[in-house]
């Protein structure tokens, strides 16, 4: 069996689909692993790294692929090198699928049995491998430090000679994997951190990090939490509320860290211009999900804007933003993925488990995931 | 008593020499105060801030400083602006003495009576009056995070479904006001972190936040610390036991902080080419001695290079990229400077007086310190 790791192409993608440990481990479960050359370098493994480990370096992204029965990388095969692999090979990626549907097109044309990441579900047999879980809990801690590096004070309170500096507020919009390490985070720097979320399971959470937990609690929060564990969208008057709360609690914040995103759907916008007015000069929002639209009107993906006097923080991809840890994580979630798929030195797919039904995307010529059907 | 506070000039200075908050101590003393337009922009306090909290804007630095008995600012007037200013008018700043002495002449030709707050003695009653701790505090907390923004790995240890993320090891060199904040920013962080410093008290200090003190103790290093507070230099034998020491520590590291500097002397140089290379790929330096020519025989001023697999971080002026906590820390050392001489609403200096003694540099037409003697 044959394993290939691509070099990512995408543009500000640092990862790699692979580390000198999950290296060892995939050779351990009978894979010749190759690697394209480079693909470590964003994140500091250089090839040699990966050679120690075992594996064999590919000078080009056709002769990493060529033969290969299983393709690792971050953001997937573009369309037009899905031509270069072998039928029937499998690859695995973060593909982006409700977005990018032309490449599933060209993967199915390609024989690929193509499996998306982030379809793969939030059940209890799976948590090892989620690596929507993985990288946001690393894109939490890196927004806190991205909105640190913006701002113009300190976090922690300091007791000086000259006088105490007083601790930054951070409000964490949004509880999820994200939100819950930005609070953790901004919590260890210092700050004093309250968060929102529409989920009043959230609530526990938030307070166990320390965090003061801050929304409007009635009927309607009773229901919101979806079963993959995902916020659902809320009515219009439950919206009015709850942005009414978070104009008055923002208005007296340092920083606002925003996490909400809806699967498959622009991110809610929580943060309105007139909130952002509200706002001390100085102040600084961090917006993660910028890529989706944003959950604030002001910010600007790859971008950091300063608006009446606040600086909107809108880095794309920032899981990217701390590559070693992200591709010592994601790699892992891949190795946790394929290994049940290796029976005695071969690949064996089991098409009725429920991982793999709901993550496979294309299989025999065709896109086949539920999710998917009706999509253009 | 007019008191002005001027914009800052020099590149990259975000910095201002007062508050909201003392503008209105200094009313409160009997200043009339005069803010010239602007000069709160980068430390986000907008010239309305000032005027509310009582003082008068002025369109340009003539208008601020005409008639002015006072004048405040961070870096100091520019050799070619002294002649604005009324003889006799007393002059607050950081003068860098050693290195532009250009500049007080031209204030001992306008007959300035200036004063070197970088030379305020480090006694006990003049600790509120010390810039450069309060700067050099700051500075050693934004340095962590400057490091982490460069750092492709999580501080924390996180233990996540996909495994565990090890914590940073950060090594800290200089256990001085910035070091000791380091130290502690890295531990709130989650890091490993050790330190060094060539001071045996420091050992206490060090351990008392956490970290792990990291030495050569011999005799020479029983009597090291000066009166100022200042590690005297090193005899070469000494040096290279600690190179080595060094040199060893380092190459488990992910990133290393470096503080240590010698009053009017170039840094020493800490880490060499050679202990670069045999860090780790992806580890981080951070050289808070880089405008003093820095500890790491590679960092370049305001630039952050990468050599050997590593990034050298080379910020210029840190206390500024915290420009509101270091302009409200720094407008209040000014404030304590200049409380006890005002006298019933009359500024009245006491030349004996040994802070006023050892901080004046120009004064009746003439370069008037002690420590300037034999200079240029």
């Amino acid at each position: 069996m044959k394993l290939a790791v691509l070099r990512e192409r995408r543009d500000a993608e640092k990862r790699v689909a692979a580390s000198p440990e999950t290296v060892k481990k995939l050779i351990g479960l009978g894979f010749e692993v190759i690697i394209e050359a480079g693909a470590g370098e964003g994140a500091s493994i250089p090839d040699k790294q990966f050679e120690e480990a075992g594996a064999s370096i590919a000078k080009d992204l056709k002769a990493a692929v060529k033969d290969a029965d299983v393709i690792f990388s971050v953001q997937g095969l573009e369309a037009a090198d899905a031509k270069h692999v072998k039928k029937g090979a499998a690859q695995l990626a973060v593909l982006n699928p409700f977005v990018e549907r032309d490449r599933l097109d060209a993967y199915a044309k390609a024989g690929l049995m193509a499996f998306a990441m982030e379809f793969v579900p939030r059940i209890t047999r799976a948590q090892s491998m989620d690596v929507l879980s993985s990288q946001s809990n690393l894109a939490g801690y890196k927004a806190v430090l991205d909105g640190a590096a913006e701002f113009g004070r300190a976090f922690p309170m300091m007791m000086t000679a000259a006088g105490t500096v007083p601790p930054a507020r951070v409000m964490v919009m949004g509880a999820g994997v994200a939100g819950l390490q930005a609070i953790a985070t901004a919590k260890r720097l210092g700050a004093i951190v309250s968060a929102t979320d529409v989920r009043p399971a959230a609530k526990e959470q938030v307070e166990s990090l320390g965090g003061k937990f801050v929304m409007v609690e009635d009927e309607e929060t009773a229901a919101a939490e979806t079963a993959g564990g995902y916020a659902k969208e809320m009515s219009d008057e439950y919206k009015a509320k709850q942005a009414a709360l978070i104009a008055e609690t923002l208005a007296k914040q340092d920083m606002a860290i925003t996490t909400a995103l809806i699967p498959g759907r622009p991110a809610p916008k929580l943060i309105t211009e007139e909130m952002v007015k509200s706002m001390k000069p100085g102040s600084v929002i961090v917006d993660l999900a910028v890529e989706m639209g944003g959950n604030c009107e002001l910010s600007k993906p790859g971008e950091v804007v300063e608006a009446h006097g606040v600086k909107i923080v809108g880095h794309r991809n920032v899981p990217s933003r701390l590559a070693a840890d992200a591709s010592a994580l994601y790699a892992r979630n891949l190795v946790h993925f394929i290994t049940p798929m290796v029976k005695e030195g071969e690949l064996a797919f089991d098409f009725e488990d429920e991982i793999i039904r709901e993550s496979l995307v294309t299989k025999d010529g065709a896109v086949v995931n539920e999710r998917l059907k009706g999509e253009k």
